[in-house]
């Protein structure tokens, strides 16, 4: 089995200063009852783009390539007001359902910034490089956004085959200290067949080639060779999406295991409301356990796996000591409604979790030891949001 | 595009005697304001274990001869109140998520038309031949449970491997009326080849030339050939379950397109709670789509295809002419908080049913015309429930 310890159950925990200092023994000072909930560790959603909540069911039924082009034309007409009540809306479906940390890709990084401390929320985002942006204003632009306790600025390159390499090798060419590149590869397989027919070589090697790897974070990964799992290893972490994959039919398999078992840091991602169409780590755990255990043909892929991936894999890609209720990780935290969890034995609490809950159990919320939520706290303010959104939308969107 | 009308937008829905009667127009006498809501026909969870909840998350990482080995082991522990505790429990669960209707294999379906009749939720349910059920005592005992308003009794056979081709054409030759089989059929590889080697036929082709087709209701079909996908034309309805063909890795897939096109019934389930592990027929309308399109490698199916199969469809293997919003159609209707919608613009309202939403958005359910369900109406009880289930789990099932 996995080592995992990120569920605790019927002990104390003490936090200090947004950290954890103590698991077990008595609490001084102000206490929460959690008598009826249950404590995990906060989800990270490690890609998404969240303004795209606007695009929600408008275009469902196309490949990838047919989709991505209704997007950007889409796109066109969005306005900043537009992106952001959308990513208002998304952080609010986000926390609400238990997601404590998210990297974010689009066009609003400064919006994302600004909504990250409003809400509490722990966020990565940055300048995308695609039509329009080139290298070094992505570049500039995302690091005068600047890091603060809860967010990180992240280099977003959309993709070798919407960018080519000498946009990424130019971006690369910049990056000074530890920045992170956050980047879609090998998604599809007209992906991996123009790379390959134009560059000579698969889309990770090629990364390889140019150094690139100790830097990239790659979403995806639907079709990657055995060797290019090997080259994967000094990446600072990986990304899998399984809905999107499976919404957009990709085909192809984020080879979990293999990747697992050679020590790449697999982390989680629901990617954007128009391929998802949630927000709900719980759900994306779910459907990731049932795609790799159709693909592979066996139960290998665990709750425990997934889970993990969805929290201490997705901290080490923020660089932050998070995932485990232990002494000495930050205090993000997730309590659930116990009755949820039913029958609540025997040590079901990991497989009620991934299989059985969505964010709706998710009672409170903490982030470096601060609640932001609780149920029910958003209820007014996201009404206000979706008739806000549906108005411009009716206006600026009515064709599309 | 499928020609689905079972949603309507900003209209009256007038209902007299359980029945819709008129949509359009003035409504008169008693009126449920629902501008808050979105309409639409209730869910047919067709294939259940509903008592199976008390296994939830208890063995979730064996293939499906390991798992069954051991529920069975688990299930020889069962008493009645356990099985009654854990079938309210699930009928709670579907009921509060959209379920108005669910086909159940167990041994107590006894207790299930108690519990529809308690709950006023529609169930199919019968004594199952499987160890130490004959079919004659099994079609006996189910015959004397007596159909009513809400409850239709089913016929029970596990599976042809469980029991014999012998014990499936005994219970054949005990069917005077309509009585329906509800039977597992071609769930994996090992069932294949044993049938085959058996019999020298494929499953489906056998209860062809058992002349059984026209009684059968077979689940899961992961694994069948394309002639028997015509031999299944004459079906009252089949049932893709793709969540636990999934955990549970029997590969393989259900050929959705094809059975579409051949005019097979077409029908949805959850399975029981311990291979799913939800009752949610959202999340399974989602699930549906999703392995289809990865199974596939193109977006044929799609978020309309899935709809009809858990309402219309469902509704038509249970001689009901309901799952629509037309008159002349059951008055079983699901209310939806209108601001989970989101954007609820541009006709996405299938889209969010499908891929958005979980059974967490229903406020209210109505069937046969009576509001059988009110967010929040059950949460006592639930909590009484569980921690009963707890109790009895805890002294009885302390071991497995």
């Amino acid at each position: 089995m996995v080592d995992y310890r990120g569920v605790r159950e019927r002990v104390n925990v003490t936090i200090e200063d947004g950290t954890i200092t103590r698991v077990g023994g008595e609490v001084e000072g102000d206490e929460i009852d959690c008598s009826d909930l249950v404590v995990m560790p906060g989800l990270v959603n490690s890609h998404t783009h969240a303004s795209m909540l606007a695009l929600r069911g408008y275009f469902d039924d196309g490949e990838l390539e047919d989709w991505l082009k209704r997007m950007w034309e889409a796109e066109d007409k969005f306005t900043d007001e537009l992106m952001y009540v959308s990513a208002e809306l998304a952080v609010i479906e986000m926390l609400s359902s238990g997601t404590t940390a998210f990297v974010d890709m689009y066009f609003n990084p400064n919006q994302i910034k600004d909504l990250s401390e409003k809400y509490g929320i722990r966020a990565s985002a940055g300048y995308t490089v695609l039509r329009g942006l080139d290298p070094e204003e992505a570049v500039k632009k995302t690091r005068s956004l600047g890091k603060s306790d809860l967010f990180t600025p992240v280099v977003n390159v959309h993709s070798i085959y919407a960018v080519g390499l000498d946009a990424l090798t130019r971006v690369r060419d910049l990056l000074t200290g530890g920045e992170r590149i956050h980047i879609h590869v090998s998604e599809t397989r007209a992906e991996i067949f123009s790379v390959k027919k134009r560059y000579g070589l698969f889309p990770v090697e090629l990364l390889w080639r140019e150094g690139l790897i100790p830097h990239i974070q790659a979403v995806h990964l639907g079709w990657v060779t055995s060797w290019e799992i090997e080259l994967l290893k000094s990446s600072p972490g990986v990304t899998h999406c399984p809905t999107s994959n499976m919404k957009l039919a990709t085909g192809g398999s984020f080879p979990f295991k293999e990747m697992w078992e050679a020590g790449v840091n697999i982390t989680l991602g629901t990617d954007g409301p128009a391929s998802n169409n949630s927000l709900d780590m719980f759900r994306e755990m779910r459907t990731a356990v049932l795609l790799q255990r159709h693909s592979y043909w066996n139960t290998w892929v665990k709750a425990q796996h997934v889970l993990r991936a969805s929290t201490m894999n997705g901290y080490r890609l923020f660089k932050v000591n998070g995932g485990l209720i232990e002494p000495g990780h930050v205090a993000d935290l997730v309590l659930l409604n116990r009755y949820d969890l039913v029958p609540a034995l025997n040590n079901r609490t990991i497989s009620h979790l991934v299989y059985h809950l969505t964010g709706n159990s998710v009672e409170r919320v903490i982030v470096r030891g601060r609640m932001v939520y609780r149920r029910g706290m958003f209820e007014e303010r996201k009404r206000k949001l979706v008739e806000k959104l549906e108005e411009i939308l009716a206006g600026r969107l009515r064709e599309v």
